[in-house]
C-alpha cells in the first residue's frame, strides 16, 4: 500500500484551496506560455475543482498513481490537462515508463508538448502519464471511460471511485448522452462526472441546451441527482465532492454541474483569439499581475502543497490471474448438444465467436463481453446467457460509441473486453476505437454482418468500407511495437474459434469481421491459426487466388470450374492483415504472379494490401482485384446479391481466363 | 399543383383508421413472409399512426411524392418501412427512376427485398423511392436529416412540415440527443419528432431510460413541449399533429412520444425469434386471423383507402437559380484587403478554403455551409461573418454526427452543403457519411488539421487514417455512376481554392482535406484543378515522388537534395483520388518504374492507391510508400514532427537513395 500523503492543519481549507487552484492557474499560464500553444483559460477554469479532487478527496499516492484501488481522474475535457500536469508536478506525481519512473517536477512542466516530454498536448498514459487510463482530446469520450472503469471496480469489488470532468460544449456530443443513459441504467454510483459549465467554446459561446440550467434538468431526467455549484468556491465542491463519496449504493447516481470561468482569476488571458492561443510576453505578465492580486484578496498564503491531507488507497488485495486452457470447438459443441449441427459440417462465423467468448469466459476471468442491443445476432448471447458468466456480460444497448468506450474503460482496468455489433453499425465507434488504440487499450471489436452475403437487408446493415478503415491501422505500430491492429477474418467456424482465442491471448486491439450465413467447414480443431498467418487451401501452378470471409468459399467453388478449363489455381485463405508478404510473394511467383483478390467489400482493402506487399518488392506480378465496385441493394439471397455484384464463382472464373488470356478473345 | 386526394365522409374517422391501418398492418405481414425476412412486428406498432400521417396529415401527392412544397415523413426506424410501402401501395404512390415513374401497386409488396424491386429492406430514395429523402436504416440518423429538411424549408419560405418516426430502442443512439438539442436550439417547430415506443429491442426489452416516461421527461429538458398518446389510438394521434400543424413559430418545438405495441392486433406474430424472422405458414394464418378479429370488434368496415382526406401541397413558386462566377483566389484576397498576404507567398489551404466558400455562396445561393463550433480553425468563419451569407450558416455546435445527417437533410432539399471540423472529429460522423452517400445526398466534407503537421496538439487532433476510409469509396461507383466519393487533396491556396469551387460543381460526395500551417503557393489563379487531376511540379528521369498535401513542400524541398545527389526527381502532387492511373504510370515509366509516395498520416491511403494501378497494369515497378508508421505524439513544430516520423526532405533523399541504390552501402 503506498504511502499516505502529507498533512497540515495550519490553516482553513478554503484559503488553502484558493492559494493552491491559483499556482495551479499560474502554472497553466506558464507552461502554455512556454510551449506556444495549449488551452490555459479552459485549464484555469478548473483550478479549484482539480485542487479539491488531487489534493483533498481522490484517494491515491502520488508515487504510485496506477496502484490497482487508486481513484481515478478522468478528464474528458483533454485540453484542459496543464492544469492537471500542474497539480502533478507539485505533488510529484511519478512519470515515465514502467522501469524509469521518476516523480514529476514543477521544471517539467516547461517540456509540455515538447518531442522529447511525456507531456502531451492531451492527455495520454501510453507516453509517460500513469496518472491517466485512457488518451482524450477527442471530445465527449471520457464519461464512457469512467463508466468502463466505473464497471469493472464495481466486477472487483473495488472500492475506488472514479471523476470524470466534462466541458460544457463537449456536453453536446452524444456521447454524453449515452454514457449518461449507461451509468444511470447500471446505476454506476461510483463514478461522478463533474460538468465544468464556463460558457465558452471554441468558435463560440455555448449553447443555452448546455447552460448550467438546462444541463442540470437534463441530468435529473437521465436519473441523476445533481447538484449545482460555483466551481470556484472550495466549501461548495467539497461538499459536492464528500456527498458523492457518502452516496448509498442503492441511490441514484449523482452529477456535479459547476458553473466555473473560463481564465478564472486573470481575465486579461481571454483577449483576442484566446481558445488556442496562450498569452506570452506583456499578455502573460498582466495575467499573471491580475492572478496575483486574486490570490491577495483571497489567501495570504502562497503555494499550499503541504496544507492538504491525501488519503492513500485501500490495500489492493493479492489476486492471482488464474488462466485455463479452452476446450476446442467440435469439444464445445458436443458439451453445447450440438452434435448435429457439427456433423452438418456447416456453421456461421458468428456463432462459433459465441461459443469461443463462452469457452473463453471459462477459461479467463478477465474475459468480459459487451453488445449493442445484437447479441442475438451477433451471438454474444451465447456469453450472457451463461448464468456464471453473465455478471461479466454489458448490455449497452444502441449505443456504440459508447460501448468502445467503456471497453476501453474496462481495458484500462485489466480486463479482456470483446465488443460486438454489426460490422457497419460499429462505424459510429471509429473515433473512439482510434482513441483507445492510442490508449493502449487492449481491446476486441468484433463486427458481424459484414460484407454483401446479408443481402436482404441491403446496405445500411452491411459492411463495407471497415476493412479499408481498419487496414490503416495494420501499417504502423502502436506503443508497444505491435500493429496498431490486427485485422482478421475467419473463413469457417474453427477459423472463428481459433481466432477468437488468438486475440484474447495478444495484447493489443485487433478486428474480427464475422459473416451472417452458416458457411461450411473447411479446417479442424487441429489447424492452429496465427496473427499475421495465412492458409493455403489449395496449391496450384497458374494463379493464385487470394480470399478471405466468405469469399473463399465462392473461390473454392470457382477452383473446380477453373481445373475444367485446364488452370490450376491455388487459394490462399489470407485470413489476417498484416500478414508475412514474403510468404505470400513466393507463392504468387509459384503461379507466374498472376494474382486474384477477392473480397465483398469495396476496394482499398485485401487487394490493397497485397498490391503494396508486392510493389514494395519490385518484382512483376499481376494483380486484379475483384470486390463490391457499386453500393449493393436488397436481394433475397447472398446468391443473388453475389450474382448482381458479379462475384460468383463464375464470375471469378471468367475473370481468371481473362486474366490469363485463356479461351478469350 | 398536385391534384387534390380523394374524398369520403360516410364513417367515422376513428373506424377509418382501424381499418386502414389493419389493412397496412396486414400487408406488412404479408409482405415479410413473401420475402422471407423483415421487420412486420415494428411495422404493425405503426399502423395507425402511417394511416393517420400518410392518408390525413402529411399534406402530399402521391402522384408527385417529391413536389417541392409537399411534406416529408422521414423513417428513422428504417426497418419499419413495410408499413410505409403498405400505405404508399394502397395510395398509389409513384416509384421507379425519374424517367420511367409508375404508380405502386398492392401487388408491388410482394417484391419486397428482391434484386430487381424497388422495395429495399431500407429506405432509399436512390433505389426508385422518391417517398423518401435519405436512406435509413443505421439507426437514430433521421430525426437530424429531418432537422436538415426543416433548416432548408426555412431557408426557402417553404411551408412543409417534415414529420420523423423514431423508435425507442434506437433513441439510445447520442445522435439523437444531438438532434434534440439541434432542434430546440434552432427553433425548428416544422420539425415533429414521434417517438414509438413499443418496448422491444432486438436482443432484449428497451431500457426504462428509453420508457415513454423517461424519454418524455428527457424531451421536457431538451425544451421540446411533449405529447404523450396512445399510438393506437387514432383520435390522439390525430389530436397531436393537429397541435402540431397549428404551433405558432415562435412555441418552442413539439414532440410526440406514442406508446405502441409491437405486433399490434396479432400477439400471435411476436412468437420466437421474431424480431427479423417474420411469421409465415400456419404461424402467419394465425397471426392474420387474429388480425382480422381484431378489425371486427374495432370496426365494420374493410379497407378504407378511400375514406380519407390528402390535401395537396401548396403550390411552389417556379423559382429559378441562377449561378454567377465566382471571382479568382487573389481578386477574393484583394477584395478582402489581404493583398500583403498575397505577397508573403504563403497562406494556409484552410483560410483559402473559407474564402472559396465565401465567393461560393455569393455566386451560388443554393451553398449552404455547417460547421461544429470550430469554424475559427475551420475558417468556414470567412462564410459565417458575411452578413448576408451568415443566414445559410449552421452552427451545429460540437456534434459531428448530426452535422452530418442535418447536411444531408439539406442536400435533400437541393442545398449544397459544405461541411467542416478537424479532419479527426468528422470520424464521428463516417456512418452517417456512408448513409449520406447511399442517400445520393450531394454533401461536401472538408476536414481541416489532417496529417501530422497540426504537431503541438498530438494525434487526438490528427486525421490519420481518414483517407484510407475515404479510399474505399473512391473504388466504386455510386447511383449516377460516379465514384461514391472524391477525396481531395490541395497542396497550397490556390489548389484549396480551385478544388473548393470543383466541389460545388460536382454533384456528389467529395471529401476535401486542409492543413493547419500557413504553406507556399504552388500554383497561381490560373491552375485549372479537376475532379481525378493531378500536376507534374517537375519532370525528371530516375525516380517519380508522388506526394499530396503538406507532403507535396516537403518533396519539393528534396528535390534540390536530391539534384545534388545527381537524382533527377519527377514530383506529382496527387491532389485527387480516384486520379488517372495509366497517366501516373506512363509517368513512372518515364522514371524507370521507380516510385516513392509521401503522406503524413498512416499508409493503406495514396501510397495503396498508386500501388493498385501499378499491380492492376502487369508491368513492372518499384514502389517505396513513406508515410507515418507509428502513433505520433506532441512537438512544437511541424519540422519537429516530420523528423521524429522518417518523413522530412533528407529522409526522402536518403529513401530515394536507397531505393535507386545511389550512394548506399
Amino acid at each position: 500500500m503506498p504511502a499516505p500523503g502529507k498533512v497540515s492543519h495550519q490553516m482553513s481549507f478554503e484559503a488553502a484551496v484558493h492559494a493552491q487552484a491559483i499556482d495551479l492557474d499560474r502554472l497553466s499560464l506558464e507552461m502554455c506560455a512556454s510551449a506556444g500553444s495549449g488551452h490555459p483559460t479552459t485549464a484555469m477554469a478548473l483550478g479549484h475543482i482539480v485542487t479539491v479532487l488531487m489534493f483533498h478527496t481522490l484517494r491515491w499516492s502520488p508515487e504510485q498513481p496506477d496502484y490497482p484501488t487508486s481513484d481515478r481522474l478522468v478528464l474528458s475535457a483533454g485540453h484542459a490537462v496543464p492544469v492537471v500536469y500542474a497539480a502533478y508536478a507539485r505533488l510529484g506525481g511519478m512519470i515515465g515508463e514502467d522501469d524509469a519512473r521518476r516523480p514529476m517536477t514543477v521544471d517539467d512542466l516547461s517540456s509540455l508538448r515538447e518531442a522529447g516530454s511525456v507531456l502531451e498536448g492531451h492527455p495520454n498514459p501510453m507516453e509517460g502519464m500513469p496518472f491517466f487510463d485512457a488518451a482524450t482530446g477527442s471530445l465527449g469520450q471520457g464519461l464512457s471511460v469512467a463508466a468502463g472503469l466505473g464497471e469493472a471496480a464495481r466486477l472487483d469489488d473495488n472500492p475506488r471511485r472514479i471523476y470524470c470532468i466534462i466541458g460544457d460544449g463537449e456536453s453536446r456530443e452524444g456521447q454524453i448522452a449515452e454514457a449518461l443513459d449507461y451509468i444511470a441504467e447500471r446505476k454506476l454510483t461510483n463514478v461522478l462526472p463533474i460538468f465544468s459549465c464556463n460558457g465558452w467554446g471554441q468558435a463560440a459561446r455555448v449553447s443555452e441546451q448546455q447552460s448550467p440550467e438546462v444541463l442540470a434538468k437534463k441530468l435529473e431526467a437521465f436519473g441523476f441527482t445533481v447538484r449545482t455549484i460555483d466551481g470556484h468556491k472550495p466549501a461548495e465542491i467539497k461538499a459536492a465532492f464528500d456527498a458523492f463519496v457518502e452516496l448509498d449504493e442503492d441511490a441514484a447516481p449523482m452529477a456535479v454541474v459547476a458553473k466555473t470561468v473560463k481564465g478564472w482569476g486573470a481575465t486579461t488571458a481571454l483577449t483576442g483569439n484566446w481558445h488556442g492561443k496562450p498569452a506570452t510576453g506583456a499578455a502573460l505578465d498582466a495575467a499573471l499581475a491580475e492572478l496575483e492580486q486574486r490570490r491577495v484578496e483571497l489567501t495570504t498564503s502562497l503555494v499550499q502543497t503541504d496544507r492538504f491531507t491525501i488519503r492513500p488507497p485501500e490495500a489492493a488485495p493479492n489476486k492471482q490471474i488464474t488462466i485455463k486452457d479452452a476446450p476446442s470447438l467440435s469439444q464445445m459443441m458436443r458439451d453445447m448438444d450440438m452434435e448435429s449441427v457439427l456433423h452438418s459440417g456447416r456453421f456461421a462465423t458468428r456463432k462459433a465467436y459465441g461459443l469461443a467468448l463462452r469457452a473463453l469466459g471459462h477459461a479467463d476471468e478477465r474475459v468480459v463481453v459487451l453488445d449493442a442491443d445484437v447479441s442475438n445476432s451477433t451471438f454474444a448471447e451465447t456469453f450472457a446467457k451463461d448464468a456464471a458468466l453473465n455478471p461479466r456480460f454489458f448490455e449497452c444497448k444502441i449505443a456504440e460509441q459508447n460501448m468502445v468506450s467503456v471497453a476501453a474503460g474496462l481495458a484500462a482496468a485489466g480486463k479482456i473486453p470483446f465488443l460486438s455489433s454489426f460490422g457497419k453499425f460499429l462505424t459510429r465507434g471509429y473515433d473512439q476505437i482510434e482513441m483507445a488504440i492510442n490508449s493502449g487499450a487492449n481491446i476486441k471489436i468484433v463486427g458481424s454482418h459484414v460484407g454483401v452475403s446479408l443481402a436482404a437487408d441491403g446496405p445500411s446493415q452491411m459492411a463495407l468500407p471497415d476493412i479499408a478503415w481498419f487496414r490503416a491501422f495494420t501499417t504502423m505500430k502502436d506503443h508497444r511495437g505491435e500493429p496498431g491492429c490486427y485485422i482478421l477474418q475467419p473463413a469457417d467456424a474453427y477459423a472463428a474459434y481459433g481466432l477468437t482465442q488468438v486475440m484474447a491471448e495478444h495484447e493489443g486491439v485487433c478486428y474480427m469481421r464475422t459473416l451472417r450465413p452458416e458457411v461450411e467447414f473447411l479446417y479442424s480443431d487441429d489447424v492452429v491459426f496465427n496473427l499475421g498467418g495465412f492458409e493455403v487451401l489449395s496449391e496450384g501452378r497458374d494463379v493464385l487466388l487470394v480470399a478471405a470471409g466468405y469469399m473463399v468459399h465462392e473461390a473454392n467453388k470457382a477452383l473446380d470450374k477453373l481445373d475444367r478449363e485446364g488452370i490450376s489455381a491455388t487459394l490462399v485463405d489470407l485470413y489476417s492483415l498484416p500478414f508475412d508478404g514474403d510468404a505470400l510473394l513466393d507463392i504468387a511467383q509459384r503461379n507466374n504472379g498472376y494474382v486474384i483478390s477477392l473480397e465483398d467489400n469495396y476496394g482499398a482493402s485485401i487487394g490493397s494490401a497485397v498490391a503494396d506487399v508486392m510493389t514494395e518488392s519490385g518484382d512483376s506480378f499481376t494483380l486484379k482485384q475483384m470486390f463490391v465496385n457499386r453500393i449493393p441493394k436488397s436481394t433475397h439471397t447472398p446468391d443473388e446479391q453475389m450474382r448482381m455484384l458479379g462475384l460468383t464463382s463464375d464470375d471469378i472464373t471468367r475473370s481468371t481466363m481473362e486474366l490469363l488470356e485463356v479461351g478469350v478473345v
